[in-house]
């Protein structure tokens, strides 16, 4: 029931095409695309047009994390694109509800994305509306960061909502999520895992089939 | 003497690597690299992980072309990739002169760069100072727009003020450039074409090496 | 003790004078007046030349909704004009205490509003305070949308903190308020109904009085 | 040749259909709208439904003055009122060639409005795209201010590049024109005259026809 | 164990160095230093210069408070002054965890400052982390406010928090404290007392050791 | 007729009490007052309080240079200690017209920095209305840089408009002012010179009076 959610911010940009038949081989559940602003979060990175052209060469579904600010700019060029899941961050708006009803009314599952130091009760009201949640467990922005252990509190805290209002939701952990790492993510509650450098993205020799076998392997 | 730079964002975006072949092989001058944060322009595009990776896939000098809020949050880890052109957007600051200085002291040669409306008498007090200037002869954001004949008249004043003040400078033009749009822009003082959709970037069977020529015949 | 709150931008802006006419006869106890800055929230609306010609024009007690950014800057102004009530958005601004004790200090009610996604939590530091709060049961910025569910429930946790802190606290809900929404909303501690298209605004031969009560009737 | 375009913003609002009826008996070529968010000038007025309300209620042709930020987000939906002239501040945009080409794409003549302190050298570069510039001869946001003359010279240098490059130019000037005022403005090249509450709006008694025909006289 | 952080801003800005002899004779244990931006409080102060100034100056440590967006532009600068600790307002950042670490990384304590209508909660991720918690028992920008009584919940939740996940945590006062005040911010859990006008700057004949030591015996 | 502003900035902040009576035996003109907010210049210095106190403790006029976003936010407050000049930058502000009327509706004279890159055609339409144009000759917000010869043209242009249109006009040079660039300033044009850690501020033992001298003598 867990899926891995592959970084591919993480993969050779030089090759990407070839990362993705990797990745297709390797049966990873879903594609994490980091869309960055360089302003919400300190780096730019993963544009539109990236995303287009990568949705168009693989089947597998995307999960796209849009850290920007004023994120609806991008909503109906993605939608275009055929994104399965749209995910923005609950610190990045102000009218968290329209957001999410807008990516929903597009045909993309919705979900929120929060920052380590964000509590998670900014949930409490449009949880129901949701398809996934993303606890960081890294601050967003860089690959290569330590691991949080203050945010499997917040995975546990997330749990207990989707018990109570939305038993189908996805809860996902992007940041340093490895073998070493997945054991108490998914103990608390984790069913999406981000996989990034520490886990799958080893260069161009990785076997990323084994390595994903892993991932699995430890939870 | 003119010098083509070709616009790697209108590559195929699957195969960046093969795509550096290709325009090494075709003996392209610069390879222009469109940093776009969807803030100052309605795209993002082109983060810093990329253009990393890019650098050192090629030996081919790198004309970055930075269209973001705050470009100086992100000069010191362009230089230390080893860029060596970096242009930021007159209208995108407000310490041009202290921009300028500051890619000049890390070792790049600073640009400028100019939108359709803006008017050229910007650069009055700065061109002295920098090595390029950018015309956009469509508006920044997306390929394949339309060219807007007006910007003519601001290549020849551009060049007007490089005669007065700064010989060697580089005048750059961006936005469907090509057999048609060239003569033109050459004739008033472009030394420096950014080749897209319109010229060399046309599939993966094209044949850069002879495009380029094309390009270069049209003057 | 319920209050009706009649939002005067779903009247007929043709004739404004006769719509408050037909308000005062119709005996509703508040305007509802939703002054709006096209950033905070996507629409432009009602400004301050009118909601001083209004205030000259009837008696009826004003509630202004000013959905704004930085809404201090037109406090003193607004309260030049008579205005009983101004509610500001707990997420427009940074200093909400200070905004609430200007508000206060110049004569008018202090309100606070909450967008759907927003918790009452915010509330608890200036719960005391104040003299109403807005429970927004659709998304701020336009007429005809749907009424949200979840909003019953944060109607019921300010509620609560009025009865522990504050019990003359104005319990305000907008957004498709009508005889269908009405029960559940009073029944979880709302006392002031704000009514729009979906209730008294149905056009120029509405029987405002008698729709009116039919509102307080559904309680 | 001289329009006149009343300042709908300076009318009765308690009766905006009455104040449409006078406008129309008086003969005037054009409703002025002054659209203000509350931030790029300091104070908000007349909305988007009150537009929509008032287009539909006359046939003159409008004149919307949109001083906002970012006011290409309002473009469509003012379009799909139907429009006819919409103007945006030089100073509001970064990108103003693409704004311009936005808002006559969406078939409106695309004006541009100059501040009092703005050169008209911003409109080298796209006065062949434009309909209309407005010189404020006020500082945009209230009525009732005082005229400020050095903005006759630069009607006039507006007029010279209108000779040079757009013939048909609409060149209106807003603020505190009268039958004082009507004539320097004339004499330098002014052919729309924004009518305020120093010209036409002198109450519900005022002849508007009259009031009008003054003004023209007064050329 | 309760320490006096004296906040130079209120001590006489003509004579600076003989005010931090008078606070060495005075014993304080900490010099409170107010940095502010005029944006994110309504008040320009105390600026980069004039604490590295300082900071020479006398061997008290320092607990600057920066009141300002995007703090983070001043992190090494300070640092390389040698300050001790450097509280941000959780209001101001996105990322408060990351700022905290950066902070901590240069050898700072960091610390986070709580406006007055700012739930406790926004600390619950990052209590384990932080040297400091101050909450503002006025609105930050200005000397000389009322003190505001709903803060003690506040202290006492922070205590709370404290005594779960970090014992040392300095918990400190910053508004209207002095002898009335005192007792009760204490026994609610506070440590650190923030000495403005009302308790030991009170002008140039004021004996500041006495005037500490009533405010240690008023505890 | 060549006057001297001292910056204070530059002065000892340990004890600016007899840094102010050194001054005014030095006979300066006038006190040159920075006042920064850390977002429009990269630095936060000299803020309400200072200005407030030093005012209080001298005689001499003060120039005030407010380097900040939205500046208007202090212009009531500045002109309640009564401060002399206060000048804006041209590229802070989107209104410039009417913040020059509002400071000197308010008994200062205003005044207008241009950054090194600003276009000396900002002043074309306020010309009229100023006291006082000040000509960055470095990059506001650090003392110590050099001195940027591309300005002397600009203190040039704005001399010609000062003949034309405005014959008191005083012109003031800020940055890396000493005897070595006085000369050219003033043979272009200049008339204040801003007089920093380049010329009079050389330490506690320094002889104002003397550096003073030497200034002028330098003309």
């Amino acid at each position: 029931m867990i899926k891995v959610s592959a970084s591919i911010m993480c993969g050779n940009s030089m090759k990407y095409g070839e990362e993705l038949r990797r990745l297709e081989e390797a049966n990873v559940d879903l594609i994490h695309f980091d869309m960055m602003d360089g302003s919400f979060v300190p780096n730019i990175a993963m544009g539109l047009y990236l995303l287009e052209a990568m949705k168009k060469n693989t089947n597998i579904p995307f999960d796209v994390h849009l850290a920007a600010w004023e994120p609806s700019r991008y909503y109906e060029e993605i939608a275009g694109y055929g994104v399965e899941y749209l995910s923005i961050h609950a610190e990045a708006v102000k009218h968290l509800h329209r957001d999410i009803q807008k990516i929903n009314s597009l045909g993309m599952g919705a979900g929120v994305v929060l920052n380590p130091a964000t509590n998670a009760n900014v949930l409490e009201y449009i949880i129901e509306d949701i398809k996934m949640v993303t606890v960081m467990t890294v601050d967003p922005g860089f690959a290569g960061q330590k691991f949080i252990p203050s945010q499997l509190k917040k995975i546990q805290e997330v749990k207990k909502m989707a018990e109570k209002y939305n038993k189908d939701l996805l809860i996902s952990v992007d940041g340093n999520i490895n073998a070493n790492t997945i054991p108490n993510c998914v103990a608390n509650g984790a069913n999406v895992l981000v996989a990034g450098t520490s886990s799958i993205f080893k260069g161009d020799d990785a076997d990323y089939k084994k390595l994903v076998e892993i991932m699995k392997e430890s939870v």
